[in-house]
């Protein structure tokens, strides 16, 4: 679910993207970013596309043809630096760890120290598996080797802990239909000091024009040195975003996605399923919940019949999990009490039908248990005072 | 002004990118593309950034570093076709016009002649100077060399004849800001089988991963491969914004902007401006009016004035053009006698204020009497029945 007030904002008539009030608008932005990104940075604005669109901004303004780059893979979005990465023609060394599982930082050092590397890209949450993956070390890791660090935190961003500056994070990327409960179509990216001389300190032309990192920082600066059109009803989606991430306060944002994300892991359980993955807590992330789909159960029934039935899309996986493993978000607006319990009650009817044995209502009280214990139940949650309707269409 | 409609749009719910509700709408979306684009052919589908991103997809897409493309440029949107085949390493060859000019057709065919090319890359309407580009004659010699004509239509989709079949356009670039009237952000393409075959022969991977036109038409095809998060609420707007088109008509749509566009220019010339460019009517853009800055008048003086006590912009011009053009809009939804004649109202006070003789109302009753000579005062003008606001905020 988008936060209504970012809808109602996307309603908003246009300025034109010169117009003081509009540039106005954007400082605002580049201020609420360096808050959510957890960075004094100057260079905090989004790039006009999806995640995506950001990942490769930083790939392929950092890049150059043969320049050494360690990715970090254990998932489908490790995957996708590393297609990135490819497509510049960088050289590409990879350290791949089993999907399920955190990347190695003895393995990640070892490929640091076989050669000079430029870029060292990970992935922070891998949505595709569910983990979280440190960043303070690898960020140690790329000092010590002079190379900078890139992270994808396209899930996380403004639901978890992302603290550029504390880690030594040299880029992030992240998206806005994730935890900031925006319509996926901009990608916030921040970059420090460190980036930015490697980006002037490229021999070669960016490869692309849309998505060079340095034009793109032009616009967003006090210079506006005009590029492409900017996408103005999403930057105004954007900015109601990271209002509501500011308004809440990232402590007590970071503590309901752990909330509504544990609650939902209780009742999950209690429903007789098992979590995919076996990393402790800490490397798994709160607002991705990744379940086993089990034997006897049929992964796209169950999904339909949850999307048909009862208004509830929940994730199907990729690759080798594809049929295996269930990803459910409890993600920005969406992390609340009223959707971890329509999903565990409407979950428990169609398991059911499935000839799962359920003991009836023991997700959804499981997960009430959890709230009560957790001392959430008495307390409102964050709410914007409007009406508040089940994620059903 | 974005269309009341597509904005309201956009103050809809998500849906998931997979859910039969939304790839519906994708299929509704690439439907009504063919008739604005006036094409059969299945590749037609927004590509997820501003136009600029839709025009880097093309060029990356089909061309190879050391392709030979032969490049129109006669204006600053030519020049960045000539940026985006740069840096894709291609062999550019650029055959400019004087800005305020069409290229000529004789020139280019020299081009071609020269040496085999994969690209013929034109701007069909150049918003910097004004200029119509016809692309009859370029299709034919395309075909005639065995090249594949890209045109970048980014101001005139929705707005004046885009005939892609009937032109021989291989590759077709549009923008959703101007005339289709909703906001920056997609950028609808359309390929034929001709470029579809060009794609498919490729040696070498494509260096975007974001803008492949491969990778996305896959996504917007029955075989749905998973690729960057689609931009819903773009999504929904652009839907609304074609549906537009298609409930309008795309002959009264084109009837429209000649219209308004004419008033604009008769009530300009009455106010005692004159026209920037030397190309005769058939060659200048119906919905962007460039104007000359007249001597003794401050350009950014009389902007600002517009702007802050009119709540109307116009545009600047580019490059050697700056501080001596205006650029005055008439598109999609703001193409109506409203806003012509607030603006040639407003214009005539900013002028005298700028001391620049003008007989009061003499831009108006030139307006007021286009209309009435073409019989449209009597008929009201498409409407969407909201009430209609000026374009102030």
């Amino acid at each position: 679910m988008a936060d209504p007030r970012v809808l109602r904002a996307m309603a908003t008539p246009l300025l034109g993207q010169f117009d003081p009030e509009f540039t106005a608008i954007m400082d605002e932005v580049m201020a609420l970013s360096r808050l959510v990104f957890q960075t004094a940075s100057a260079r905090t604005f989004p790039v006009s596309g999806t995640g995506r669109a950001g990942l490769e901004a930083a790939m392929v303004s950092l890049l150059e043809p043969g320049d050494r780059v360690v990715i970090g893979e254990c998932g489908r979005f490790g995957l996708l630096l590393e297609d990135l990465a490819r497509r510049c023609d960088a050289d590409a060394v990879v350290v791949r760890a089993e999907w399920g599982q955190a990347l190695d930082p003895v393995a990640i050092e070892a490929a640091l120290a076989q050669a000079p590397t430029k870029v060292l890209a990970v992935v922070h949450g891998e949505t595709s598996t569910g983990v979280l993956q440190p960043l303070a070390d690898l960020g140690r890791l790329a000092r010590a080797y002079d190379a900078l660090l890139v992270a994808d935190v396209v899930v996380t961003l403004g639901g978890a802990e992302v603290a550029l500056d504390a880690w030594d994070v040299d880029v992030a990327v992240g998206g806005t239909q994730k935890c900031l409960s925006c319509p996926s179509g901009l990608a916030p990216v921040a970059y420090n000091a460190r980036a930015e001389d490697a980006l002037r300190r490229r021999r070669s032309t960016v490869r692309s024009n849309y998505l060079d990192l340095g034009q793109l920082a032009s616009y967003w600066s006090p210079a506006r040195v005009n590029h492409h059109t900017a996408p103005t009803t999403m930057v105004y989606g954007l900015r109601a975003a990271l209002s509501a991430v500011a308004e809440e306060g990232l402590p007590a944002r970071f503590a309901r996605h752990r909330l509504h994300g544990d609650a939902l892991r209780v009742g999950v359980a209690a429903l007789g399923l098992s979590l995919f993955g076996k990393e402790p807590p800490e490397r798994r992330l709160p607002m991705l919940t990744p379940v086993l789909v089990p034997d006897g159960v049929d992964d796209v029934r169950v999904r339909r019949a949850l999307l048909d039935d009862f208004g509830i899309e929940i994730g199907a996986a990729f690759g080798p999990l594809q049929g295996k493993v269930w990803r459910i978000g409890t993600m920005g607006y969406s992390a609340r009490r009223q959707n971890v319990l329509l999903l565990l009650s409407a979950l428990e009817q169609v398991l059911r039908h499935e000839g799962w044995a359920v003991h009836a209502g023991a997700g959804v009280d499981a997960a009430l248990d959890h709230y009560r214990s957790a001392g959430a139940a008495a307390s409102p949650e964050h709410d914007d005072g409007v009406e508040v309707r089940p994620n059903v269409r």
